[in-house]
Parts: structure tokens; sequence; C-alpha cells
């Protein structure tokens, strides 16, 4: 029990760096970027309160879980900018990398389960990936939003790479993706998003 | 549908300020103080991994969703330090007002089921409550020894508060309470912690 305990706080301790792991989008004040940590903890609140518009049945445990654990990656690879085209083309190979060494830093049988719901978000072949992603694309957009164009204006990103980006969610929810159509449109209408 | 939709939004956009409320706890390099967002997710993730730990039986999932939120009502009421014994005074008060106002956010439903878990971790009158507060307590712990006695340090706290502090722990887990203990000796030895 001592060497399990000893390898399940080695993880939890290296994983206190996705703290430092800095995404692009700012907090909703505006007033800093977000980082990966508090990324995934608001993602697990929007997959308690959101799941009910999924369109298929979902685990809401094992989206909560996907979520949690699924950026702990960038604590080797880093965080890739979703409009990045460059920065993404050697993306999944880091990233897979870095799900080598982190989850193998557990006890045998937990490092398989985490590899397991980790590599089922990035297939986002399964109900519970595709609500899992959904949110993992309406989060920063809802940040975006409301921060007044954020990233998409420090960036210049135009509405149809906002629009062909975040589509996902429409895998996963129509009410979700309509709605977050909607912000897209009034983005434009207020000029914090390029048409 | 669109009220609904709109009430989980409302509450999803304003607990995005749990990640502007800092903790005393500096993260595990030292380089800054701990936010509470961040906290909630680590605290997550620890159920996920430490629940094998746990002394009774505990629902991973409820776990999980306790400690996600447990900490929302500081948006209102503020961090209150540990050992700081003016300010717990009336904390419970504020606490209390908050989550009046917070999960009333949420459509009815959501809000009394969120409600219910929110007093239920504050009650410790479960099983699952125990262990989430188990990990409440384990977490802050962890970064402090680790950043070779952070706030202990900073706020000259002494080994018979920090073992006072800690001791329900052990009421989820005696095991981890065990690990927690040797730390705080530990610490003492190093003299990161006066004794």
């Amino acid at each position: 029990m001592d060497e399990r305990l000893h390898r399940q706080l080695d993880f939890l301790i290296e994983i206190d760096k996705l703290k430092h792991v800095m995404r692009q989008s700012p907090l909703i004040d505006g007033s800093r970027k977000e980082n990966d940590a508090e990324h995934s903890w608001h993602l697990a609140v929007m997959a308690m309160v959101l799941a009910d518009h999924a369109d298929e049945p979902v685990d809401v445990c094992r989206v909560m879980k996907m979520v949690l654990i699924h950026d702990v990656v960038e604590i080797d690879a880093g965080d890739t900018f979703a409009y990045d085209e460059h920065g993404r083309k050697d993306q999944a190979e880091r990233e897979r990398r870095a799900a080598d060494r982190l989850f193998a830093l557990l006890p045998t049988d937990q490092a398989a389960d985490f590899r397991a719901l980790w590599d089922e978000f990035e297939e986002d072949d399964t109900a519970d990936a595709r609500f899992a992603r959904a949110l993992d694309r309406l989060q920063p957009m809802t940040l975006n939003y409301l921060n007044q164009g954020g990233t998409w204006r420090q960036k210049g990103v135009t509405a149809d790479k906002v629009f062909a980006r975040n589509r996902p969610i429409g895998h996963g929810s129509a009410t979700l993706w309509r709605h977050a159509k909607g912000w897209i449109d009034d983005a434009v209408a207020k000029g914090y998003l390029e048409p």
C-alpha cells in the first residue's frame, strides 16, 4: 500500500505544474490569461451543469474525469494555440509522449485507466468524449465572447475560423452549438470579431 | 429550455470569479499563491486517484462534485486563512449567505442539488463528505510541505496547530493521515515548521 500511495502522490505532485501552463484566453474580466488547471476545473463544473443538453445520453462522472485530466499532457507539451496551424502539426505526437510519461507515474491499474480516458477524449468516438470536447470548445469561446473578443482581437482571428474551430460543439450538443453560433454572430455585430 | 440554459450559463459565467480568489498556500514551486479554482481542480483529481484509501466506501463521483463546488462561496465570502481565529468567527454566516445567492442563479432543481452537496460537505456527516474534507486538508498541506513550509513559515504557525488543523484527514482516511503526520514530523526536523 505504501508503494501505491507514493506513486499516487508523485503523480498528484507532478500535476501541480498544470497551474503554470498558460492558455491564450483571458479570464472574463480580461485581467490576465487563464491557466490549464483553472480551465479544467471550469469544464468539470460545466459538465455537472450542462449535461442535460447533450444530444446522446452521457455519463456525467466519466465526462468530468475526462475533462479534469485531458490537458495534463500540456505540462510537457505546452499549450498549442487553437489557430496556430504550424504548432498543431506535431501536437499529437508531443502530447502522446507526454501521456506516456505522466500517466506512468501512477500505479499500473490507474495508469491504464487514466490513459484510456485520455485516449477516449482524443479519439472523439464516444458520446462522453463528444460532449467533453464540446465543453472544451464552448468554455474558451464563452471567455472570449464575454471579455469582448480577447484572443480573437489580439490574433486577428476571423469569424469563419471561429465557426470552423467550434463546430465540434454541435457534435456533442445541438442546443449549445445553436447558442454558440448566436455568440459568434453577436461578436461580429459588436465588432469583437472580424467577419 | 432557453430559460434553463440562460440560468445555467449565468452561473457558469459568475463562477469564473473563483479564479481570482487567492488562497494562502504557495504552489509547490513557491512562485506564487494558489487560487480557489486551481485548488478545486487539484482536489477533484486527488479524489479520482486516492479514493482507494478512504476508510469507508465512498462514491468518487459525489466526492468530485463536492470538492469542485465547495469553495465557490468564497467568490462572495473570500478565503479565510485557516489559522485566522478572528476571521473564522463569522465565516459560516458569510459563506451561507454566499451559497444562498450563488446557487440560486441555477435552475431550481440544480440549485437544490448543488446546495445539498455544499451543505453535505459543510455538515461533515457522511462518508463522502469526510473523505472530501480530508482531501481539502491534505492538498494545502502537500503544497506547504513541498515548498518548504510556505504558509507555515510566513505566518509562524507551529506544529501543534498544523496537527490540530489537519486531524480531519484521519476522519476520512487513516492511511492518508499517517502519511500526513510523517510530513509534519519531517517538516519540523527540516526546520520548515516550528515545533
